[in-house]
């Protein structure tokens, strides 16, 4: 299925105007450029299973950022931070009223992250811009490569950016020991001032980003670019499944009003309706934990998490909808009782429909195989889609491994995104979105 | 089935020899004073909702280790604290070589327990003590009470008793925020001689227990004595799963390995093998705990217990084999491992054929109705079975609430277990032992 529906938007895609590409190809990226900069900015906060720790306002990340400087003023970028920590690199545009084309990703890396997640968006939009200078390329609007602040920690930069941050996230403590306020001052930002990061209508006329997939779908059907429909939407709950707490030694078995047995027959129905129903849903139990939790008592109680995702609300709904219809199943053949508390929501944030056919096209014209898909994981892309049109390119992972060491998507791949994510910028320079 | 073997046993017990018991009927103990003292009793560590909180060696148990002194010495007892601090109140015989006939039960409780567990066989073993000087009825054995120290931190003062109390033991920290070392000398014990607490082969004639019995069986078929089989056995593991932590966003329903899933038909499973067999095992999983542990990441591994009592020993290791081929196929079906580590052990602890005879023909005789059963908790006597003939009596648990506030023992009940438990000593006294 979404393979059928992958080939129908390629074919829209090739409804785009003539007059959006320039006739003569644009450069390609460097596949060897772009490893051997990736393996550099590896150096900072290398783990020892071969992957990084560099945590959002690490000394690490505040290294990682400096050779990041270094690598977009070799690409003729002014570097600038804004308030909010995000670090940008400019190169101005033929037409100074235009609004900016602003592409990029980030650096900072989960507890024990890999080398690729953000990296091959940030190294890939500074080959962008590498490939442009070194092949004397203007554009009419002004470009703008990004490293957000601290992505991996709450989407801090990019949601700041949106002017979507709240207040309290600020007085979060990070990995890095650092409050979000801290750090933020300490990579250059001012937090006192984050409304001047915000960009206002008008301010950009798109944003894209370059991402590993972070899931297997690619490398598992040898497709090479991934054109995301939009980032899936999140709802969580806290889900509390209530029994009676008993001696487990005088507690007869057939006596009992275990809570656990209700909690594990609801963790294989969450399972089996996220897996049976059509469509790409997940739901999964992260979480739990039985009370009072003793060898030698009977659980009377169990707390555990339930998220369920997908890029369409009402598919949540209706897949939260036949969980809690099995809860109410369990929870009344088993005599206990089990309750859902909602504890997150995140939006689904489609991707502009235009930017996906900008995106195929651009793949197609390349000769890359590429398919329409949804990001299961969060991105900066999530919180720019609120206020400018914005497309999203995947490149694979092998195996699909994510936040790990063994995170690895190969140089071909990463420069191929990068030559995607050039001619995008290219086409909409030339008027695609118009 | 449980039925049919005590209607078989107690046809057994109307065998004892005819000597054994006094022709007259000696006197009854009294529901009135037993509720008193229980009340009374009571109060030391009262907690909010009803029941004690007099953990051992906090200064609500030695509180209350002084007003059971006083009972003891009201009952004509001569009061002593043994090296591993457990309370004895002796009553001489008239033929002072012969050994002791020992009963007795504990005071001190869980955190947050109620007022009947371990307090009414010491209230009942100080009733007994009582009436006999009350109606002047002298024996040939001595007689010696005891209130063993700490039973609900693990059996300390009966394991001292039997010499199989471990060193390590010692420097435990107990929930009133003592080692057991420091606890052991603030109720008046010598942590440093405790060999001298130890009885020896010859220095006991028996032990009896009077004690609540934690679960529901005899007050849900009405019957008011349980004449106890033995004590249970038990095994432990820490029974670990392990899979694939991958991203709950990324990666699809039919891509994962969680561990999760495998542990939750895992801890069906326990609960289905334990139930169906014929028998009285009991199997429980009272932890667990999923592995990275967020509710956006896949579990890769679960690690939860598993415990498994039974009365024999074979019937624990039936039952564990029976969970370990589920688990076999259940691994094997969801691509995961699952691994079985031994965490501890208690073997069964068989009551003495004989006092089970006696203890019955009591109740027979007494017009009471009794029950062959195991106990699945724990208890002071199967230490106490290690070094001498023991014996232990079960009186109600109303609704079988345990280590509970709303624990309950009627005054009624309380007073058929401490009419037996005199008829018992007698019994033994008479020579229904030898």
């Amino acid at each position: 299925m979404v393979l059928a529906r992958t080939h129908l938007s390629i074919a829209i895609a090739l409804a785009i105007p003539a007059h959006a590409l320039a006739a003569s190809p644009e450069p390609k990226a460097s596949a060897s450029r772009m490893e051997a900069r990736i393996r550099a900015l590896s150096q900072f906060g290398a783990n020892p299973e071969g992957g990084v720790s560099r945590v959002a306002f690490s000394e690490a990340d505040i290294a990682g950022r400096e050779y990041v400087k270094g690598l977009m003023r070799e690409a003729g970028l002014t570097v600038r931070v804004d308030t909010a920590g995000n670090l940008i690199g400019r190169r101005e545009g033929r037409e100074p009223s235009l609004p900016v084309i602003l592409f990029g990703s980030h650096i900072d890396s989960v507890p024990g992250g890999g080398n690729y997640d953000g990296d091959v968006g940030v190294i890939g939009a500074i080959e962008v811009a590498q490939l442009l200078r070194d092949h004397g390329l203007e554009t009419r609007h002004p470009l703008e490569v990004v490293s957000f602040t601290d992505e991996e920690g709450g989407l801090t930069g990019s949601l700041a950016m949106a002017g979507r941050l709240k207040v309290a996230s600020l007085d979060a403590s990070s990995h890095s020991g650092r409050t979000v306020r801290d750090g933020i001052r300490a990579v250059g930002g001012d937090p006192e001032r984050l409304h001047l990061a915000e960009r206002r209508p008008g301010d950009l006329r798109a944003f894209v980003e370059l991402h590993v997939e972070q899931g297997g779908f690619l490398h598992q059907d040898g497709i090479q670019i991934g054109v995301v429909e939009g980032i899936v939407g999140i709802r969580g709950w806290e889900v509390v499944v209530e029994g009676v707490a008993n001696h487990a030694g005088t507690t007869p078995m057939n006596g009992r009003k275990d809570a656990l047995l209700s909690a594990s027959e609801l963790v294989l129905a969450v399972n089996r309706v996220a897996s049976s129903r059509p469509g790409r849903q997940v739901a999964t139990v992260g979480q739990i934990r039985a009370e009072p939790g003793a060898p030698n008592v009977i659980p009377g109680r169990v707390v555990m998490s339930l998220e369920i995702r997908d890029l369409a609300e009402a598919k949540i709904q209706q897949t939260f909808d036949a969980i809690a219809m099995e809860a109410q199943r369990i929870a009344t053949a088993r005599q206990t009782s089990i309750r859902f508390e909602e504890s997150h929501e995140v939006a689904p944030a489609p991707t502009h429909p235009r930017m996906r056919q900008i995106i195929a096209a651009a793949a197609k014209d390349l000769g890359l195989t590429a398919r329409l898909m949804p990001s299961g994981a969060g991105h900066d892309a999530q919180d720019l889609a609120t206020i400018t049109p914005t497309g999203m390119i995947f490149v694979p992972s092998v195996l699909g491994i994510s936040h790990s060491p063994k995170e690895y998507t190969t140089a071909e791949d990463m420069a191929r995104g990068a030559s995607v994510l050039l001619r995008t910028v290219l086409a909409i320079d030339g008027g695609a979105l118009d």
